[in-house]
This record gives structure tokens, C-alpha cells and sequence, in this order.
């Protein structure tokens, strides 16, 4: 078959200092058949995401290089920072992009966990898919005490780590380690600059008040002024951007609203492209093996 | 910027010896940077369409590469087939998939003729985009005699060959060489057996009869029964899939048809799914970087 392609999507406690943050962007970059993608910063957070793609091995390799080296740079005694964090390495999902399973997807991420603790004496716990209770699928749960409550948390049996014993690593602490599915940041602006419209229409389309499964969506102001339903794709495979765009135009129109435009925030998976080319086109018989460039990576 | 993509599509006149073909074919994929993505051959035709696509240098190297091999093994003094065609390479069309300039597929043209010549010995015609003059845009009129009239043709001052004396090579004849762009097979499937609307359609959507410019089409019946409006479109930039689709779902309203499915035969660039997810989605800001696989190429 050929083609495996894995993506990781690091979280590291560093996002201010540049030298730090270049050094652990460049563990992945030194790994061979590994390309890195994108590095954002944020620094109110302190706090980086790192984001890379290769076939499974090497993505394993590149993914315990970068953690190695985030363990070596970070003290968690020193970090300050808005967004919630357990370690110098707070969370590292697997994300199965093509020709993977997410089996596949999990024992990657019990891989990287069984080595994190073996190698850098940090203890692990693993969430989403790769998650060993259901306590432990949400990164909320997981992370709630934050770095500081960790020695208390662990002292717990109910807390204690999947992988290593339940002492926190006297400067990384602890790291969340998964797998999950690809999700696509989509936005789609409506005609009017009516907030109240699009938070109606956010409620009919997302699963937690009744719409579409795999569907997170709230109505927001856009930049340009526009009314926005923003939302997360969490599963695309099985609820497309097609029938998520078609959702909102219908439930728009009830409104005597139409689309202005839509947006992608960030990378989009090829296959998500080919099931709107499915859909709008009905295309019969149509797979990313006919894309020629998706031909050329195989 | 990087991520320059071209693709090469040489015919070669041999369609049936499969020890000649994968020779041929060998000299592609033993090529560095360029990969194979397909050989089709039809042994009736006694011709071979070899695919590969990599960066600009890589493919000149695999395009002499297999040109020297066809030369070296293949005598049209004793090939007979159905298809027209003047040498033992027929023709070598560049087409520039990304980031590539129509400009820059010329100069690879160019460069590719001037070498035939200087280290084959086989005179060089330009073609397509690359044609020095009108009467050279188009192949069949520059296959017209075929092989066996080569030494008459080139004895007419008219038709002197573009790079090289005006002699055939004595097994070899000559080769046209060229760039086009690259272009969609796209066959859509109406709800009817009525072969005559699907004509009456491919008249109203095409070029030559008032149409959709760069759009070929022809209404035939399926290999499933039903009409089908089969089309070739030739500059999917500028007039693209969805717009020749929405072309053809309204004419086939008109006569109280529906589109049954649709299918892509053959390779279709990414740029080509960019723009239909950007039709239907009203997507804005989106292109072929945003997609992760294309990222990956780079």
C-alpha cells in the first residue's frame, strides 16, 4: 500500500523563550523522513505547539527526540502561564491521517509513553482514543491540580500514572500522551452582523444541543464584522465539511439569511477535500490514489 | 518557494515487446527524484504512455534518460500500428502541475529538443505551447506522413525540423516535444438512456459549438446504459470542474434530466480539488498549502 502518514502534535511549556523553543522544534527537524510543519507560539499562555507528519516510525522517533529535549530545557518550577499544563511535555497526540488505523494511532502513543518513562523518568498518562478508563479520555480531567498539584494528585491510586510510578518528575512533571482524530477548524460567516443569528443556527448544527454528531460550534463576531458559527470538525471522516456547510446553509435560510463565505483555519487533510469533491460532484468511484500528488508520496 | 512539480507524459512507439516497455520505463524510475505513476500500453496502437512527475531538473534528466532508451531499442522501420506517429519517441509533452510557469515547461522543452538532437542525433519538432510557429501548435498536423514520409516532409522547407538537420534518423525518425497544460478526463452520467440529450448537452457546454471555452465533450452511452456527457477539460484553472458541473446540471434540467454520478478518469492535480471545495464552500483564502499533504511536498 505505501503512504502511511501519522501526524503529532506536541504541547510544550515554553512559548516566550525563542532559543528554547528553536532547540526542541529542531530535535524533529533532525529526525530523518519526519517534515515539520508549523511551530505556534503563544506567550500569554507560555506555551507552544509543535506540528510534524511522516510515517509512523520515524514520527516515534522524531516525537521522543522532541520530548527528550523538552525534559533537558524545562523547569516546571519556573513556569508561569495562562493556559492549564501537567509538564515540560503537557500533551502529545497521534493523529492518523492516511493509510493508518487509529489501533495503530494508540499503540504509537503506548510506544512513546512506555519510552518517555523508561528514558526520562517522566510518568505518563494516556488520553482519547489511547485513554485506559474513561476517567481519563478528557484532557480537562487529566490535567485538573495543573504541575503544582501533581505530588498530591499521584498520592491517589485513582490518579496514578498509566506508565511509570506515581512520582512527578522533579522539573517535567508529568505528560499526557494519545492518540485522536484529525479535526478541521471551520468557519462559515453569514450575511449579517446579527451575533444572535449565528448562535442559533451554532445550536441546531452541533451535537451537544442536538445537531450533527462530532460537531462543536458556537456563533461568534468575526473579524470583519460578520456573524460566525465557528466550529470544530472532530470527525470528518464520518460527518464531512459538506454536510456541514449544507447544515448551516439550511438552517441560515430559515433564518432569511445566506453563507457569505467559509474558512479553514489551519491544515486540512486531503481526504476531507476529496469527500467534498464526492459530494458536490457525486463523484463515483474517486480516492486520493487519483490525486497526482497524493500519487507522488506514495 | 519549493514544492516545483512537472509531470512528463512521453509516447513511444512500442505497445507490445514488455521487455522493451519496462526497459523503457527502467530509465525513469532509476532516475533520482522523479517518480513513475503509470505505463499504459495498447498493443493495437503499438504505443506506450509512460507518466512520472518530479521536480524540473529531475524530469529533464529521466525524459533524455528514457528518450536514449526508446532510441536505442525500438526500429520504426519494422513498427506497424493503429495510431499516427512520426519516431520511435513520438512525443514528449511537459505539463506544469505546481509552481511551475507555462514558461518554464517551454524552456524545459526546449532544453530537452536541443539534447535529443546534439546526443541522439534525432531531429526535434516544438509543439503545443511550445510551437515556433502556428502551423506546429497542434500534432496531428505535424504527424501528417507519418514516419514512413518523414523524408519527404522534411525535404519541404516548411516543415525543416525545429532543432536538427532535416534528416530522419535512420530507426529512430523524429520527435515532436512540447507543453501543455494538463488536462481533466471528466465523464458525468444523466438519469436517462437518451443518448441524444446527452449530445444535445455536450453541444450546448463545449467550446466548438458555443460553449464553456477549453471544454471538449461528446454525449455517448456508458458502459452502464446511461447517457453519459464525456469531456475533456483542457484548462481546469480557468474554467473549472465545478463550473463545467453546474454547466451541465442545468442544461440537463432543461431537458428534465438529472445528474446520476460523475468520474474523474485518470489523475487529477490538487489544485483541481482546491477549486471545487472552494466553489461549493464559498471557501476564502484557501489554497493548495493549506492542504497537509501538499505542505509534506514541499
Amino acid at each position: 500500500m505505501g503512504g502511511q502518514l501519522v501526524e503529532c502534535v506536541p504541547n510544550i511549556s515554553e512559548g516566550r523563550r525563542g532559543d528554547v523553543i528553536a532547540s526542541v522544534a529542531d530535535a524533529v527537524r533532525r529526525t530523518d523522513q519526519v517534515r515539520l510543519l508549523d511551530v505556534q507560539s503563544d506567550a500569554s499562555h507560555n506555551r507552544s505547539v509543535v506540528t510534524f507528519a511522516g510515517r509512523p516510525a520515524a514520527v516515534i522517533e522524531a516525537a521522543f527526540a522532541l520530548c527528550a529535549r523538552a525534559v533537558d530545557l524545562i523547569d516546571m518550577n519556573a513556569h508561569r502561564g495562562a493556559h492549564p499544563r501537567l509538564g515540560a511535555v503537557d500533551v502529545v497526540p497521534f493523529v492518523p491521517i492516511a493509510h493508518v488505523t487509529m489501533e495503530e494511532a494508540v499503540a504509537l502513543a503506548r510506544t512513546l509513553g512506555d519510552r518517555i518513562w523508561e528514558r526520562l523518568r517522566v510518568p505518563v498518562y494516556f488520553y482519547a482514543e489511547a485513554a485506559a478508563t474513561p476517567q481519563r479520555v478528557r484532557l480537562p480531567d487529566i490535567r485538573k491540580g495543573e504541575y503544582e498539584g501533581l505530588r498530591e494528585k499521584m498520592a491517589d491510586p485513582a490518579w496514578a500514572p498509566d506508565v511509570g510510578e506515581p512520582i512527578s518528575h522533579p522539573t517535567a512533571g508529568a505528560t499526557v500522551v494519545g492518540a485522536r482524530r484529525p479535526l478541521i477548524a471551520y468557519n462559515i460567516n453569514l450575511k449579517t452582523a446579527d451575533v444572535d443569528v449565528a448562535r442559533q443556527i451554532a445550536r441546531a448544527v452541533r451535537e451537544s444541543s442536538g445537531g450533527l454528531v462530532h460537531v462543536q460550534a458556537m456563533g461568534v463576531a468575526s473579524e470583519g464584522g460578520q456573524a460566525q458559527v465557528s466550529m470544530n470538525l472532530l470527525e470528518y471522516t464520518s460527518t464531512p465539511i459538506a454536510r456541514v456547510f449544507d447544515a448551516v446553509r439550511a438552517e441560515a435560510a430559515r433564518h432569511g439569511v445566506e453563507i457569505a463565505e467559509s474558512q479553514a483555519v489551519g491544515l486540512v487533510p486531503l481526504d476531507a477535500l476529496v469527500d467534498v469533491a464526492r459530494h458536490y460532484l457525486r463523484l463515483r468511484d474517486f480516492d486520493r490514489e487519483q490525486v497526482l500528488e497524493a500519487r507522488l508520496m506514495e
